[in-house]
């Protein structure tokens, strides 16, 4: 096959992005959120809010891991993070990855497995961000949408503060932030 | 208010793309398109074809249009494109994006609206490829989906060659493999 026609091909298998349900609804929206939109909106977050990083960035490459983080869940399908970093689901979307990086020339293959598992190890400054950015949008649609997955998950307040912690070691402002309206719905009890 | 309010604020509000509805089906799915998973498309799809543009590329800042692109539609809805182009469409789009922008701390905000002038106008050669790209994922649609927006608004075999030959000012290469495919539709009695 040519290598434009397993370009298209790639392009069309990717789609199944926009069928995969994630756990939140978007605020104001009576629906869950699929993976696809949901990187759409952390790449734009990551442009929006770069300046908050805790280190020196390149926001280009924070933005191609942010859109292929997900990919993985064509196959995977999405858990709940506060369930989902177990080794059998990291193993189960690095196949599904390793699957779709197949189907593409043997440059961008190379380049799309690298940044996948760039972000996944959350090492460098990059990713360390990217990571940071991922966690954001879930939290304020629980926020802004009355605990919706939290109280349908029975996640609870410690869970919530221990995991996204995490989102300091990309950027201490924007945990800051969130930390304090995290609060903010523990004393309006969304957040038991 | 605090800018990192402000940043914060204008994230939730852009969530309002995911329920703008375009018309066309993705490729094996039953419902339509938002414009938010759209814009994810094209963004990965132009990191994918990058290679085939005709002039050489900044394939970052393509991103970063077709990040933003659509944004406009949170105020003006989403037009098919063949009845898109006219100045009362664009405009309210234009109105749109400015709304948006005036969300944002002052630089973000000039930096917002100049990408998306620059999308319009599709003068530059990362504009041209950008809109290029845009182009194609509804054409996908259409040639793996029966043709179901073309049926679904008469649009004729002449409407669909004759807009999307721009196509080729962003990349003769992939115009010339779409329009092989488009051909096959219309042999395949899809496209009238």
């Amino acid at each position: 096959m040519q290598e434009i026609e397993k370009a298209l091909e790639f392009i069309i298998e990717i789609e199944k992005l926009k069928d995969v349900q994630r756990k939140t609804r978007p605020v104001g929206l009576k629906r869950y959120e699929n993976s696809a939109e949901h990187s759409w909106h952390v790449c734009l977050c990551a442009l929006i809010l770069k300046d908050y990083s805790n280190d020196p960035l390149n926001i280009d490459r924070v933005i191609k891991m942010l859109l292929i983080h997900d990919l993985g869940e064509i196959d995977a399908g999405d858990t709940i993070i506060y369930s989902s970093e177990t080794g059998e689901k990291k193993a189960k979307e690095k196949q599904g990855l390793q699957r779709l990086a197949s189907l593409l020339p043997g440059n961008m293959n190379i380049e799309l497995v690298n940044l996948w598992e760039e972000f996944e190890s959350g090492e460098t400054a990059d990713a360390r961000f990217a990571k940071a950015i991922d966690r954001i949008p879930p939290l304020l649609h629980n926020i802004y949408g009355g605990g919706h997955s939290w109280k349908q998950y029975g996640i609870t307040k410690e869970q919530v503060f221990s995991l996204n912690a995490r989102i300091g070691m990309g950027s201490e402002v924007l945990w800051s932030e969130i930390r304090s309206k995290l609060e903010g719905a523990v004393k309006d009890g969304i957040l038991k």
